[in-house]
């Protein structure tokens, strides 16, 4: 039988933006991941008439329904109430789960008051789910045609219960499941990559194709419906090597997170350090490659020169050259990389100077004119780039360059 | 006349769980600081049929839709086509919107597809709101007593325009607004000042006072109904008085951004100078002070020195240092701190070095153990902190230590 799901997502919190609804996000991935269609979220504060509402509308068009938030001991806490109204059911208490509060008290060495076992009353003839992380359990319970699965709203906790409890529960509802691969584009907007692969994209069932833009890049999504992995990797392969044909000029990695989590283990693996000499990024190249954990394996350092005088003073970039040419310029892009390389004794060295914004520079370079530079030992190369108009795209996408041309040279001098 | 809105978001991505909803998010607390009623969010994918029953039900409980996502140039981009049938308005081509997504697309250099012209069709009779970083306008409309407002789905897009369009428009709205102010607070965790403020929140109904938190900080907002700037300024004067003298000693700014921006104006005013050296923070402390704009007036650039012989070869910490306390120890950090300020000719020198994790040092030293040490005209101070478990709280939380330490420090030495 094919299920459809809906998630509601149960806090005032959320619901007047004081949060991030991470909640739905993840219960949706769980969902995508077991092949559950969702077709609408909704997010609904701590008010019970609105919620059995928005209950009411999510039981007309889903045959599974995901709550979370709402479990805990306040009075703000009405989700089990208004859910188990909903669906007929009573609540009742379960003294095995106020044992487990109390134990839970007692091992954080605080007082229990008596309002927390409130979290031990439960819809009669459910399964309960054991909150690992935290005191309110949640559950899961069948009437009317309808599952119910009641999640908690803390993130961590959602989190472990979805994994540990809700999964396996809904997994067992169906056979397939969906599988997907992430190709990761820089260099083209996603128009133009739509526009190489529309018929591509519109031709296919199953597996399906779809593009997602972030700042500067593109991910297309390739996603099977299949009993296996083995049966997805199948569907899947042809379409990859439609879509390497298509686009394989600005593919820069599958299943990757991000232009330097694809030079990492490149670097890694081959024993090759790197530093950075960044203007206009203003440290932003180190951050992202500092984010990786494990990254001193292959990161030095870097020299963040904003001021000519430190381009000069601890690059050794020329005076003569920012005179002639400025300091947004290739000559100087050039210099920054071959100094930080020499300065910091590494085998690569990325630099950036460039105008981020918000005005033009004094020699009338506009805002986005970036000279990306890598100084390698076998010589320097540098690419001049216009990034945009907005300051913090400017920068994300100069440093995407940065690492653009790192990942190209060593996949090209292997 | 009292509005409610509800917000739309669309697209498959968030859906499917692929990103998380910041954009729910970030309209949601513009609704709330405009004291618009918001009751319900709903997500839906790039579905047409599925989008217009979320719109016919979304206009039978608010009079505000705003959605966001759906504006783009490819196939699946059809929110203006289906909120502009629901509410039986025709789309307009506006050509000049049509020359600036040109104009868009020459500045960067890349070639336009036709299809992004698809963006310059908006509902006939609509305000149009610019994109200022990207090329998909968006929209408000008013029709059968709903006002619909369309945003894109990119947050970068979406916040600009939130900001600079529909705040105002949806401003114009309302003739009692809230007013509000942010006192921001670094040094003590949310449950300590809300310990501490407890009954004067309780007490409060108008302004209000409620406390947000943020990673290592904590926002206390202030929030009064009024008719006018001043009524709301002498509603909200004895509430702040009462909040500084509760927890005045861990207040850093009020209706500032981050600790970052309080430094700032401060350094800029006197003409002083600022450089950094970091270790675990990795650049986060260059690339923080860079991300605001003119940054260059007092930021003259730093060191990343990942590895201890870029400590010791580029800043000129004692190896004997370095051999006899360890990179993560607080002669490191001083010495870090005090030959960066060298280096650099700057007043200032803030450096970090600590244990970011996943793992412990190898001399011992626990993940989240970070020495932050500050440079000055008159001396070095020095701090040792502990910032977490979690690699990005660590990092993040020593950047904030260190530009603390230098706040403190220009306020005490004015």
């Amino acid at each position: 039988m094919k299920h459809t799901a809906e998630i509601l997502s149960v806090g005032t919190e959320i619901l007047l933006g004081n949060i991030v609804n991470t909640d739905a996000a993840d219960i949706a991935a769980a969902l995508s991941e077991l092949g559950i269609d969702t077709y609408y979220h909704t997010v609904v504060g701590d008010n019970p008439a609105r919620l059995r509402a928005a209950v009411e509308i999510a039981r007309s068009r889903a045959d599974i329904l995901i709550t979370s938030g709402g479990l805990g001991p306040t009075t703000d806490d009405l989700t089990k109430q208004t859910l188990a109204a909903a669906f007929g059911k009573k609540l009742v208490f379960h003294p095995e789960e106020a044992e487990k509060i109390r134990a839970r008290f007692r091992d954080m060495g605080r007082e229990m008051t008596e309002n927390n076992l409130r979290q031990a009353e439960l819809p009669e003839g459910c399964t309960v789910f054991e909150n690992s992380c935290g005191t309110a359990p949640g559950c899961a319970f069948e009437a009317e045609g309808v599952r119910v699965l009641m999640l908690p709203g803390p993130p961590v906790e959602l989190r472990a219960m979805l994994r540990l409890s809700a999964v396996p529960y809904l997994r067992a509802l169906s056979e397939e499941r969906l599988y997907s691969h992430n190709i990761m584009i820089f260099g083209m907007g996603e128009s133009a990559v739509e526009a190489r692969l529309r018929e591509l994209m519109d031709s296919l069932e199953n597996p399906t194709l779809a593009p997602y833009a972030k700042t500067g890049e593109v991910r297309l999504r390739v996603t099977a419906k299949a009993g296996s992995t083995a049966e997805a990797e199948a569907l899947m392969a042809p379409v990859l090597e439609k879509v390497r044909a298509a686009v394989g000029d600005v593919i820069y990695g599958l299943d990757v997170e991000s232009l330097e989590a694809a030079c990492f283990p490149l670097l890694k693996a081959r024993g090759l350090t790197l530093c950075s000499a960044e203007s206009c990024t203003g440290g932003l190249i180190a951050k992202r490659m500092t984010d990786i954990p494990g990254a001193s394996a292959v990161f030095k350092g870097g020299v963040v020169s904003y001021w000519s005088e430190v381009k000069a003073g601890v690059l050794g970039v020329p005076q003569a050259l920012l005179d002639e040419y400025g300091a947004v310029s290739e000559p100087v892009a050039r210099a920054m990389a071959e100094g930080a390389r020499k300065l910091l004794g590494t085998d690569f060295a990325l630099s950036t100077t460039g105008v981020a914004g918000p005005d033009r520079d004094e020699r009338g370079n506009e805002v986005g004119t970036v000279y990306v530079a890598l100084a390698t030992p076998t010589g320097t190369l540098c690419r001049r780039t216009s990034c945009g108009k907005e300051r913090e795209r400017v920068r994300t996408v100069a440093a995407h360059h940065a690492f653009d041309m790192l990942l190209r040279w060593l996949r090209d001098n292997e």
